[in-house]
């Protein structure tokens, strides 16, 4: 009975075609040509990495691309369990026909030859586009990039800020901004015009959001021109500048940004809570851990003083979660934004869904995002979500408050794509 | 089977006469007039304000109860996933006989007049009270309260002492006590003396317990009076505070209220973790939030002090919960209270009752308490709580325990009212 | 049906023979002389203080074990519901017969009089291993135990560092730490060999592990000689330290301890989060809580340093768990270990145990140790665990990922048995 409901939903919700609205694809090479892409992805190597398997085997350089996948391959027997392998069985099964339940040393190279061959046909990324039931991906662009060169009504611009917050220092980074803006930076007036310029750039270009990606340390906060200048001018003289001017400068960039998604009214994501290079000796982007103890009261000044953005946050700790539950309960401006990284796990995603549900208006809620680097993703996590989400909308909605079928799978529908729609005007 | 099972001790849960061990009720007038009373509650405005009705619109001065009613209505279907408007509904249903399965546009006026119709019956607060269950009240009350012109065996009087320990640098504070006392506060013996007033005043009218809100950076400590003495004197000679001078203030006035309860023998009500105003532009009420940053650590001198007060501790943090149980395992002092605010929702009430049920002794355990402003509330709040716990007995207890259907109804009525008639000795 | 799957899984992981990987069983007196031996555990005295029985009566000098356990049984009825006395009862029943379904001041005469009968005889520790299934005991040993008088393939020693490490300013500590290496501590060098040759004697005696338990506030760093030397001439000179130079003089020997971990191979156990005697007037081994406050950010130097030690890591609280999950995904050397003291009841465990198997590699989780001090406490408490993972394996793989039942077992039998093998080499 109930698992007969659960499938109803299941089967209404998996009718819907999405929006994703935060990956990480590369659109000009958006979907992978071999299985060592989808390999790649730093979930695989950095639990092969954690399982035993020497980071130096994983990126050795001048491997070949098959040559990886086998030696990934050997290990995935230690990560059977993680629901991340499950997703490269799904992948696998959905895709490219394989039939076995797992991914073996015994059955990996025909994998890898179908696979192959599947991805080499010319409209392979608009298959998996079909099939995933894709309408528009977002992406996380670099603040320099052109976007050029693709669609942008299919793959939608996104401006990630990291670097100008907390990589300014750098003399990479303003050179970057320099040539972005074909402009010079020389007092805090001129960082602002540029940082405008990249708003400029990026809203004619179909540009939907912005986007940060914070430690747990920070918290954002206005910084008066004439607190910035002494740093600013210590910066461009190429000085080095002590922690807490650091962490004035990133506050000083960080409110521009603000300010900016204000004026331009583009929705600011907040992806709260990673300390970056927790563990350096670790596989490319497998090095990223966080503190748990990040409060989203760090955010009250800029929750208040911006109250016409919309910030869908996004935090990594599950703890954090009632915390954004209730911050989205009160503040108009504060929405729940998908499951990110090391929360998203069934059971944490479970919780925090039924908590989400239960207490944060319906219109406030972006349900989930991939969160990819290719394309072929964007299947097993949605199902994965979608699976979760049709047994809460089962038992909490139907069984326990006695709601229509109807109405949770239109609250599941909302919650999947109808608040992408809207809260990033797509 | 299983829901079978959980029906059963739920109809038994459902028949208990309940105490209602903290609320806000003003018992001058405990029930509602019109329907905006009820969705006047900061539950339904911070919500609609949430959910982006302007605050100017929510509380215009001089709208009628009507229009105020209308106008939080055309945002109830962005909040109909929340478990608050499934009290709504439910109270609509029970008490004036709803039909429908949500307040709309469409069905919103005749339910206000029905419900209009049947609080204006004489006995309206008589028929709420029998209709919900409820033996005895517990209330609120300001400390400088006369306590009188209401039946204080009903609705049971409970000293609230927010203001004396957070507010007492205001002079109008200060005027209220020594009004209240009939006294002149000069020296920490007069302040002492002033307090002890209070708790001669309220347990001399039935006063069963003290209660304070408290915010996460507050940690109760012993204060010499040589120590108080300069700062007291500051504070009457009209100087502000240091923010160290203030929590020492703060700290002294709060140890002489556990010094009180010892000596009175009253329960005191500790709710940890709320910040007051983080989102000021919010509705009435709607303003607080909190840090989970917080650790019942910052209690180990109060609880190693006092061994004879009781402290039944609500936590407003789900991570707090599991401290909560470990203290109350621990002390013998500290009793597990309720589910507070951010934490009454479904999912966390779940979470948290599982635990305190399986590890804190059954005696120690304060199942719920409405924490209502009106009447109504009780009814559908209690109703959720109980379907939880029915839950948890028949699965946790039944299911997985092996004990009887007796047994598991028999800890259910004591988490529900036994343990409330011990602790607060009523 | 589902239900059925449950029992066949746990059968499965019932049949197992175990390996406990961590208790504090001494070897010269493993099992009980009196059920005053069990109900003397801290759970059971602690519970029963925290209901409400004087410390006094509870370790009155002199009493006899019969009327200890008829002091504490007067108590029982007030823990029903806890899941400590319900391994008390599972005990009762499979080594005793016993009857009922609680131990009341009715029957408990009986009952203690049964245990005591098969208490003594002769064989009743062979007994208890063989109906517990345990094939190999894990020790809390103090690093000056000669190891000598009991088989240490059955009793495998540990090596417990948390005297030298918090309570090196003791001068019986040291003292200790002298006698059993026959030497002169008075130098950084002269400190190192000395704890070099603990670890020496250990692991000739077949030692599986060093172990430590650590305050929430402890954060492992390298400190060099001449760092340290003044803070070692301080203490040997019998100065009191700064609490600055108390927390270097920690990090020393902590740090002194991974490197001989390293050298000697040895997993080093990290029980991360407790505050000791929070609560000084509770009864023996019942003061102990914590902060929950606490992230393993504080670690990142340690699990960098030390790549070849393996840090099977336990945690206090829930909230911690999830760094845990994420720790481990990422660190190589870092190990999930069992579920530790207040988070060892069945809510939290379910929870913790669903994460682990969603992200952990499957080599790299410690399922459960009994963390027992007397042998009897294996039986029930495997039991909770194996039924908790039971169930976590028939939902989470077989219904909700579509594993074979078989699939499922291995998972559970790698988790409960064979990775205390070869994460501890035994």
């Amino acid at each position: 009975m109930s698992s007969q409901l659960v499938q109803t939903i299941q089967a209404e919700l998996d009718s819907l075609v999405l929006i994703d609205p935060h990956t990480h694809i590369n659109p000009h090479a958006a979907a992978s040509d071999t299985l060592a892409d989808i390999m790649g992805y730093h979930y695989y190597t950095e639990l092969a990495h954690s399982a035993g398997l020497p980071r130096e085997q994983i990126e050795e350089p001048g491997i070949s691309p098959k040559e990886k996948v086998g030696r990934l391959v050997e290990k995935l027997g230690d990560l059977d369990n993680t629901v991340q392998v499950s997703w490269l069985v799904e992948m696998s099964q959905k895709f490219f026909g394989f039939q076995d339940v797992a991914v073996t040393t015994e059955n990996w190279e025909a994998l890898y030859d179908t696979a192959a061959a599947k991805m080499a046909e010319p409209d392979w990324e608009q298959q998996v586009l079909k099939q995933s039931g894709l309408e528009k991906v977002f992406l996380t662009n670099d603040f320099d990039d052109p976007l050029t060169g693709f669609d942008t009504s299919l793959y939608v611009p996104c401006l990630r800020t990291d670097d100008l917050v907390f990589h300014f220092t750098k003399a990479t980074t303003r050179e970057r901004l320099e040539k972005a803006t074909s402009s010079t930076v020389s007092d805090p007036a001129s960082l602002r015009a540029a940082i405008g310029q990249l708003f400029e750039h990026f809203t004619k270009n179909g540009a939907k959001a912005c986007a940060i990606s914070i430690p747990p340390t920070f918290s954002p906060a206005a910084v008066s021109d004439s607190e910035i200048e002494p740093i600013l001018a210590s910066v461009l003289a190429g000085r080095e500048l002590t922690p807490d001017e650091a962490a004035i400068l990133s506050q000083f960039n960080f409110w521009t940004l603000a300010t900016f998604c204000d004026e331009y009214k583009l929705p600011f994501d907040l992806m709260i809570g990673v300390n970056r290079a927790v563990y350096p000796a670790g596989v490319f982007q497998g090095q990223d851990l966080y503190d748990s103890r990040v409060s989203l009261i760090q955010y009250q000044e800029l929750f208040n003083a911006f109250p016409q953005v919309t910030f869908p946050v996004s935090v990594l700790a599950q703890t954090s979660n009632q915390e954004l539950v209730s911050y989205a309960w009160i503040f108009p401006n504060v929405v729940t934004n998908g499951h990110w990284w090391y929360s998203n796990i069934p059971p944490h995603i479970e919780l925090d869904c039924r908590t989400r549900l239960s207490a944060v208006p319906q219109t406030k809620q972006v349900g989930y995002y991939s969160d990819m680097y290719k394309l072929e993703f964007a299947l097993p996590k949605f199902a994965m979500y979608r699976r979760i989400l049709a047994k809460v909308l089962a038992n909490d909605f139907v069984i326990d408050r006695g709601w229509s079928e109807e109405r949770a799978i239109a609250l599941g529908k909302l919650n999947l794509r109808g608040n992408v729609e809207t809260i990033f005007d797509v």
